[in-house]
Parts: C-alpha cells; sequence; structure tokens
C-alpha cells in the first residue's frame, strides 16, 4: 500500500486515547488528529507530554474551554472529518450516533464502540470472528470490551472443534484506575440476566447458543470470565491450552507463575514497560481448564481499556480493504502492534 | 423429647458464636457452654453483654489470658465436654481434629465444621442432601458455607427434575467483616479448578457431575455462586422458581424489589431486626434465572457467616437421632430458628 | 412527666429508621409513626417485621406504589403530623425544608438532620454543646455524623481544660452498607478546604478556631477523624484518656485489646448483639493519644449510620422541654438507649 | 566527570526495578545489573522484554529456581558486588543487613531502603533535606517514601519560613497494585501513634518537633498524608503555593483541574506515557491549603512506588561524592529523570 490511510480518533478518554496511540503504531495509517470536548485530565497530558497529536474541539464551548486551560486547538471536529479517511468514534455511549451525522456528510467511513446502539453501524464487527463481513462497509460496530475478548477465545475453538453453546459468568471490574464517576465499595452487583455480552456473541457467533450473568465486582484491573462452553468435537483439555497457545490474542498463564489474579496481569504488563500499563492480549489461566463430560470450562482475564484496540485497527483494514482476509488483517495489526513477539521466545 | 440434649460450643469465634445462638433458640436443647482460648472481641462482647452463655477456657494459658482480661472462666474445656452429649467443634480448621481426642475420650458426639479434613467424620453431612445418613453417627462433619448453600438449590431441583450435572462459578467474599487476618485489595484472584465445592457436591450427592472455579473478590458481604445446571428432565424457568419459592431456607428476590446485590441482603437482614444482621436462608435472584436449551443457570447469594447454622442444628438431631427424618429433622429446625415464618405472609 | 410526647418520623432510610427506634425506646415518647415513599427495602422489612410501626404515606404517588408492593398504609403524612407533637424529619437533603411548610401548617416541633441547610432551623443544635441553646425553640437543625461525634470529643476536653483551636483530617467511609447509589473503588477522593465540619463546629462552638481536610475512603463501616487540639491550658495523656472515659457517649478502646479499626468496632457492636449491628458511642483509641508540645492528637471512630440518634433524642427534649438541662436531657436519653451501662462494669 | 559511576541493584521488586530504571536514566552512571532470588513476575518480564539488564541470582537455590524457568543469569550477587563502584539494596527488610557484610568484604559503598534498621548505615538520607551529610559515607539509609515525600513539602517550608512543629496524618494505601500479599477489605487499620515517619522527620530534622497518626485504607495507588505545619514565620497561603511550585519534586495541582485524589494522579501519569505509570513528584493540593490561626493545613500525595527514586540516585550522587552540593547533586538527578521539564511550559 504506498498511500497511508488517514485516520481521526473522536473522544480522547480511556479508548480514544488507546486507539490514537494504535493507529500511530500502525505502518500504513497515519493519525491526522483527535477530537474532544474538555481540558481533561487525558487532554492536560497530551499538552504535557507536548502535543504529539493534533487536537480538535469538538463544540465552540469546548473550545473555548480548552484555549482557557492553555490546550491548543487545531480547529473543530469538523476539520478534521474532512482530512481523513476514516474516523474512529469513541465518544460516550449516543454520542457517536449524533457524530455520524458529520461522518455522512462528508462521506467518510467510522468505526463505532461498543457502547452505541447496533443500529447506528451496518455490520456488527469482530476481527476474528467476522473480519470478512466488514470488507468495504462504511460503518463498522465494534464489540465491548467483555465481548471482544470472550469471542477470541470461543472462535479460537470453533474453528478447531466448533463449538454448540457457552454460558459465562462475567466477574465485571465497575470502574476504571482514576474513575471517580462510578464505583461501588464493599458490594457485588447483579444484573439481570442473560448479560447483554451473551446476545452479542450470538449476533456475530449465530450459530453458537449463549447465556450468561454479569456481577459487578468493586476492582478496576480486568474482567474475569468463566466459560462453560460445549464443544461440537470432544477435545481434552491439553489440547484446548495447546489451541489457545496458538492465538496471537491470547496469553496462556498459570498461578504457579504468579500469575494470581486480574492484578498479576496489570502488574506485568506494566513491569513489561508496555504504555500505560496496558495489555493486548487476553490472558487464560491454564490452570482453571477443567471438564465436567465433554464441558470444557475455563476462566479468562479481560483488561478492559486495551483489548479493544487491536480489533478497532482490524476494522479499519476491513472497512478500508487494506486486506481482503481475516490472516491478512489480523496479522498486520498484530505485527505493527508487537503482538505475539514474546510467543516466540525460548 | 422430654430430656433436652445438652450441647458445648468449641471456638466462640465469626461460626461458634453464631452455632451457640443457634442452639440457645432450640427448645429441645440446651446450650452448656462454649470454649475459647483467648480473649478476642467476640469474647469481650460476650462479657459486656453480662455472660448470657458460660465460656470454658480451651488451655490453661488461655485461662490466664482470659481471666487478666477480667472475663469469668467457667472452668476448662474437658469440663465442659463431660458435661454435654454432642459437641459442636467451631475451632479454627486442624484444631477440631485435635479436639476430637477429648470427644472421644468422654463418648461424645461431635459436629465438625467445613475447614477440618474429611477423616475427621464418619459422615459429610447436608440436612436436606443426606440426613439420614448422619443418625446416630458420632462424628458428622458439616458442608463448608459456599457448598451448604449450593446444595440446598441443587438438591431442591434435584428432588423435583433430577440433576444430571453442574458447572459453578463461585464469586467469593474474601473476608468478613472486621476481619483484619485476611484481605485482598482491588484485586480478584484465581483459585486452581476445579474448586472444593464442586468436588464436596459430588462427595455428598454422588449421582451429580460437578465442576467449578472460583474468584475471590475484595467484599466481605456474602458469596454470590453462578450455577450453570443440566436437569434429568426439562423445566421451564417459572417452574424452576416456584419449586424455589417453596424450600424454607432459599429466598426468592429480585432485583426490582431492591436486592441489587449481596449487600443489599446484608442491609435487608440488619434492618429486619435479626441479631448480627445475620439471615440464615440464601438469596436466588429470581431475575437471573434463565435458560439455554434445557440448561438452567441463576443465582445464589451465600451469607458466609449464619447460612451454616440451621444445617449444624439438623447434624446434631440426626447424630443425636432426635428426629428420624429429613422432613423432621429440617421442619424442626427451621420452627426454632424462624426460618420460613415470612413465607406465609400475603 | 406524665403524658408522653408525641413522635413522628419522616423518612424511613438509614437513619429515620434508627430515629424511630430510638424514639421508641424513650419511655417518656411515643412513637406514632413513620412515613415514606417508596417501597424500599426497609420498608419491605418493617412489612416483614409485622408493621411494628405504622407507615404513613409522603405522597399519593407513593402511597400506590406502597399499596401495590403490598405494604399497609396508614395515612398520608399529612395525617401523621396531625398526630405528633414533634416531628423528626430525616427525609433526603432538601426535602426537609419542603416538608417544614406542613410542620408549620399545624404547628407542630421537627427537628431536621445535618443535610438541610442550617437556616431551614432556628437554631443549630447538640446535645452536650449547647443542649439549653434549643430549650422550646420550634425548629432545631442537628449536627451531621462527623460533626456531632467530633463536638463530642472536643466538648469534653474543653469543659476540662479549655480548647483553643483543633485542626481535623476526616477520613471518611464513603458509603453505608447496602449503598448502590454512592462509591468508590480503589480511589481516595480529596474535598476542598477547609471541610464543613470544621466550620460547622465554629458554629456550634464559636470559641474554638477549627479548620479542616476530608479525604473519602472505599469503606463502609465508620469514618475516622484525626484531632490536633490546642488545649487552653495543658492535660497530660493520661488526663486527656481519663476525662474521654467519663464521657457516656465516648468509649475509650485499644487497638491491643483488637480493636484493629472502624470495622473491629462494627463487628464488636454485632457480637454485642445491638440491633443492625449500630453502635451509639464513637470510639477513642487511647494509643493514638500523643503529644507534641501542648498540642493533644488522637483518632476517633464515628459509626455514621447511629451516632446522631442519641442527640436527636436530646433534641426532642430540649425543644420539647422535657428536661430544661444539659446533664438531665442528655442522662435521660443514655438511660433509655443504655448508653454508658458497661462503663460500671468490672 | 569522565568515569562513569557503576550501580549494581540488589532486589528487582516494586522499588529495584525502578531504581535499575533511573539509574539508567543517569547520564554518569553505568548500570552493571540487577540480583533477585526467585522467578518472579517482574523477572519474568525482563525475560520478555529481552534482558536489558543483566541478572545476578542471589543464591545457589535462587539461581537453579532462575534457571528453571529459562531466565538466563549472568552470574551470582557477589559477581555484581566486585563488578560495582556502589550497590542499591532494595531486597526484602532485613535482607539489606545480610547483603552489607558482601558488601564490606568488597569494600563496595551502599545505598539501603526505608524498611531496614537505622542501625545499618552510618547516615540516615535525604536528597534535598541533608544531602551533605552524605558526602563521601560508605553506607546511607533512604527514608521511607511516606517520609521522602512529607520531608520535601516540610524542608521547602523550612528554608523559606523556618518550620516549628508538624501533626501529620497518613492515610496509607495498604498495598500496590498486583500485591496479592497484603490486603485489607473494607476497613480502615489504626496504628499505634506516634508514626515512625514523624519520628523519621524529626531524625532527619532535628529542629522540628513532629507526631503523627497513621491509617491504613484499602487502596493502591498513593498515600495521601495531611500535614499540620506551624512555621515560624508567618505564611500566606498564596505565598506558600508559590513556594511549593518552585520545587522541582512538588507538583501542585487542584481538584478543578480534574485531580480529584490519589487515583487521578496514577490516571494522569499512565495518560503522560510514564513508564509504568510512575510519578517520580508528590502532588500537593493547592484547594487543600487552609491556615488557622498561624498553623498551615495542606495535603499531599505519595506515589509510594516511585517517589524514592530521585532521593536514591541522589544518595550515590552524594555517597560517591559525585556533586558537593546539595544544589547540583539534586538537580543533576531531576535533569536526568526529566524531573521538572513540565514547570516550564506556558
Amino acid at each position: 500500500m504506498d498511500k497511508k490511510i488517514r485516520v481521526g480518533v473522536a473522544g480522547y478518554g480511556v479508548i480514544g486515547q488507546r486507539l490514537a496511540d494504535g493507529v500511530a503504531l500502525q505502518g500504513d495509517m497515519e493519525l491526522i488528529g483527535v477530537a474532544d470536548v474538555f481540558p481533561t485530565l487525558s487532554v492536560r497530558a497530551l499538552k504535557e507530554k507536548g502535543m504529539p497529536y493534533k487536537l480538535f474541539a469538538a463544540s465552540q464551548d469546548g473550545k473555548q474551554a480548552l484555549e482557557e486551560a492553555h490546550i491548543p486547538v487545531s480547529g473543530m471536529l469538523e476539520d478534521l472529518v474532512q482530512q481523513v479517511d476514516i474516523m474512529l468514534d469513541a465518544t460516550s455511549a449516543g454520542i457517536g450516533a449524533k457524530n455520524k451525522v458529520l461522518y455522512e456528510k462528508y462521506g467518510k467511513h467510522a468505526i463505532f464502540q461498543g457502547g452505541e446502539s447496533n443500529d447506528v453501524a451496518n455490520v456488527f464487527f469482530h476481527g476474528y470472528a467476522n473480519y470478512e463481513k466488514g470488507l468495504g462497509v462504511d460503518y463498522l460496530k465494534l464489540t465491548s470490551c467483555n465481548t471482544t475478548g470472550l469471542i477470541r477465545a470461543v472462535d479460537c475453538l470453533d474453528r478447531t472443534v466448533g463449538v454448540e453453546k457457552v454460558a459465562i459468568t462475567i466477574i465485571r471490574r465497575v470502574a476504571d484506575p482514576g474513575d471517580y464517576h462510578r464505583g461501588l465499595t464493599n458490594a457485588l452487583k447483579v444484573d439481570k440476566a442473560p448479560s447483554h455480552q451473551a446476545l452479542d456473541l450470538m449476533t456475530i457467533m449465530p450459530h453458537v447458543q449463549a447465556t450468561g450473568i454479569l456481577i459487578h465486582t468493586p476492582v478496576t484491573h480486568g474482567h474475569i470470565i468463566t466459560v462453560v462452553l460445549t464443544p461440537k468435537k470432544d477435545i481434552s483439555i491439553e489440547e484446548a491450552i495447546e489451541t489457545f497457545e496458538k492465538h496471537p490474542r491470547i496469553r496462556v498463564v498459570s498461578i504457579d507463575e504468579g500469575f494470581l489474579g486480574n492484578a498479576s496481569l496489570f502488574r506485568y504488563a506494566r513491569d513489561l514497560g508496555n504504555p500505560r500499563g496496558d495489555m493486548y492480549e487476553i490472558a487464560l489461566w491454564k490452570d482453571t481448564v477443567v471438564k465436567s463430560g465433554r464441558d470444557l470450562m475455563f476462566a479468562i482475564n479481560i483488561p478492559q481499556e486495551s483489548v479493544v484496540i487491536p480489533e478497532n485497527m482490524d476494522a479499519i483494514r476491513s472497512s478500508m480493504k487494506m486486506q481482503l482476509t481475516r490472516e491478512d488483517g489480523t496479522s498486520t495489526t498484530n505485527r505493527y502492534l508487537g503482538i505475539g513477539k514474546w510467543k516466540n521466545q525460548d
């Protein structure tokens, strides 16, 4: 590809920042800029770093607020949209649908996040499960963080032995580090079942039957999902683990190595020197893989802040027809993000 | 029964206190006293209440420590053992096995808690699942709090439609309120699978296949277990809920009523005026009951401090042959503890 | 006093319930009923207990919602107001000011809680610090939980050696057990200084200079306040502890006894068998009392759900002129609530 | 300085890793290697990063364990000691004293951390408070994280207006992210007073009188300390803030900017792209600075994992006489660590 695909990011929050960083790492994409509406801490940090990305204001009020905080503004969101081929929309739920008017006005492609309603997009997308469905499509919506990670594991087994059904328990972290808007103190909170993640999985993988229960927990580093999975063909625990180990976006870990829970993975990613202590891979604990009859049960960890970044890069590739197959699209993303490098060690 | 069964309690901690209170409520039992080894807060509270129960010292050192703290001591543990028909042993894991020598010396029956190893007892006991197995048996061991609550729900369905298998996810509270010995801060912790609760369920209900994963969470008010259950005979969600509602030790609740999670149940029990804010029933959220094919999935709440008290009372009844059937034994316990009264309202 | 003072409680939440229970214990008061607007868990618990208190609906919509939940309703709030001598208003902040119209309409006295703005009342009241100021006054406003507990300790020293100034750090519990509306997860939250508690203390005790900083913490069992206090006259650590020990509403505890923090006090209150695990006393850790020059520093624990109940009873006594002096008023409250009994042991 | 000072780090845990990274950033130092005893997660991360630092085994057993985990080992701790000019000892409390035998054997300087007992070193050191005392001294011990940060603020005012006394409340985070060894769940924990931090401050700054109370809280991102400080000379709030703003290792922040608490600072450091989301500066909330008479009160945030790194670099400079004055030593450290750069913006 000679010409780089020009990308803009709307919303510079938890996800938007990481999308911008992800795009900046793709050798065949160019990050034109990011847009936000308020001098948040993340925007202030962007300034303290010397404005490595151009910032556009999402509203006139926002522009004024940003300028009052001495944050350099390069124009309005509408200016940004005009300069790109595709927008990654990581604004708060519901705003994406409003921004879409702007994307349509200038005939630009856009990728929406899991918080938007499904009808904002033509295709509900997952890089590994249905890459080809997004090819050339104007508007894609990504699955949410839990569903993205879950589908990696389920799709991985599905392509090996087939999956008949899954029943999931989502042990959800309730807020991100530094999030003061949401919070839970000394309480587990139960959601009405079935969880939307189970329903979303069935939308993306209609041949699998899924249900699930979600419980919120007062922690900030990663959701844990337990999966009870009925394969079409019997598979041993060892074969299942081997299958997972081959997946670039799944990191098979063990309690014996010191991975005691979600916080161990956050610490490990910090110790790796990953920016923000982020991890793109889900983790799967090999010492939780058990069988009951043909059913397989296991636990995975979902790093909620960063897990969707690779699949968003896949989505750009699919929507812009940069690569035409799932294998090409996902492996190009992986190479630029450095995913799977560590698998070749030893 | 003319003569009351005389009961002693070894260990006046979280469980021991509640066992003592439970025995004191049984019209056909007499609490002779409790034993502990140190002037803990619970023992100090016993004194501040005016010593409603006689306290025996579990060791000579302990006696001295108690007396130095001005706690009245009525004798040694060995004295207590001689005065009772049966001991409830709620000491720390491993101590029960040592105390057993004393119980054997005086030919006294004893009930051990879930923390002891299985071989301390002749029968691994659950009031609803195998009451008759304990009849006249000298030494019974109770299931742990999670297993006790779980078996109530599984046995309840088993007697209605039969249960083929279960896969459980235990979202475990990591400490009790006021517990400074254990703790977890902003972390989920994963245990190696399968969890002992699944294995214990299979010991008590050998015809059911079970597996499970346990995740520790930093909260103090009640474990939550999600259960994926394959019944032998198909059962609708409504029928399942009706079945649960008939069980005296299961409280069917809903999110719409305001039961948002484990902490709501603790608050409700406090508002009920229950001593210590305890609840003997497990709760089952009716809005979490879902189906996937024939499989049923639902979430239950286990009030870890108090849930085993009724089954301990059942165990005394079975071991001492106070009632000869499951129905008589459990319903007598329920009547004295006031369990199920609220079911007859409206 | 021959005729009992008739009391109503508006708002049956965390504080309202405890006010109702507190009034029910006063031999010279009669609880006419409580009012609420919605079938909350507390109202549902009232029903499960068999309606020991009459419930009045605070609005027509509320009446309908309560009746739909099969909760017996004895009338409207306005009916309740007409039947009482004085109302305890424990509604959410801001509602009390609206309810006051009703109290004025029928010429009834009322006591408001700390959440209301000061101008709702004629006197900002604390049982120990300014009992006589409330005598016969129609509308009193109580200090909030932290201020109530803090003033007990400061007033106690003030009456002994005089207090020149205090600087407080409030380590605030962020939610009550079972509270899903507020929450904080793995974060401390800083408020702008000075904290309102320091300002409120100066309103009640204008001769003391006060400032303070408040930090929210993700726990539910009791605020802890550290106090740096400059006495007018030098006082030794031992004398200070002795002074605190004589105060009926201060419980002097130590780490060595096992009181390791706020959660130990909650556990102790549960083990005492106190309804809901409540405690009326603040605790003061004797092993935190230190001196720096003439300054005294110490830490106290504020059981936020129950600490204001005694001062509310004092307020009724003062407003209704049931007792004419601080000594008579507070000691009558203490006697009926059983406060200080334990001080006479050993 | 022509020849770089050769540095080794013993203990590659939370502090050791950051010390190694810090040394690697100093243009006039060379990191020879790090030593640890076990294939911890941090050591595994070092391997996954491709062994940027040489690893030495701290024991023969450790060597075997490391090799079994396929971690390349470059020799034993004793080999490392021989190759360096100075060791930074960041092993667990008590191990440093044992390692000292080795440092003495080869006549090497060493810097110990706050966990060691004071007598392990000749001087108890703080870069800003007593840099010159460490000049050429063989063994220095650093203050702990809280004391290090606290002294920055107190020393800063002391050099401006003089400080007579301080009374501190330490609201301590109980564990680091990913730490499963320690933990506290829904509880505040009180320590006996005075806190060691107050005593340590008096050791380093003997002309200041200090006392304090420490409360543990169940969070992981940064301690918060409130300081009540009596200056020798009156200083206004604005002057105090200006003084703090000039200190390179103090970051003056405000709630209005979005710094709501300790977790905001962690998030901000992650958003800055700082490795591991670390921050070398303490933060001081300008909206918490208040006065009561002449006394000043304010709150600071201590990023416990990284705050001591700069003062450790200062200690190497002082012990090895790389710079002979406090100004030269600390400003060289600051330049290499990039501290204070952001102060020159706007």
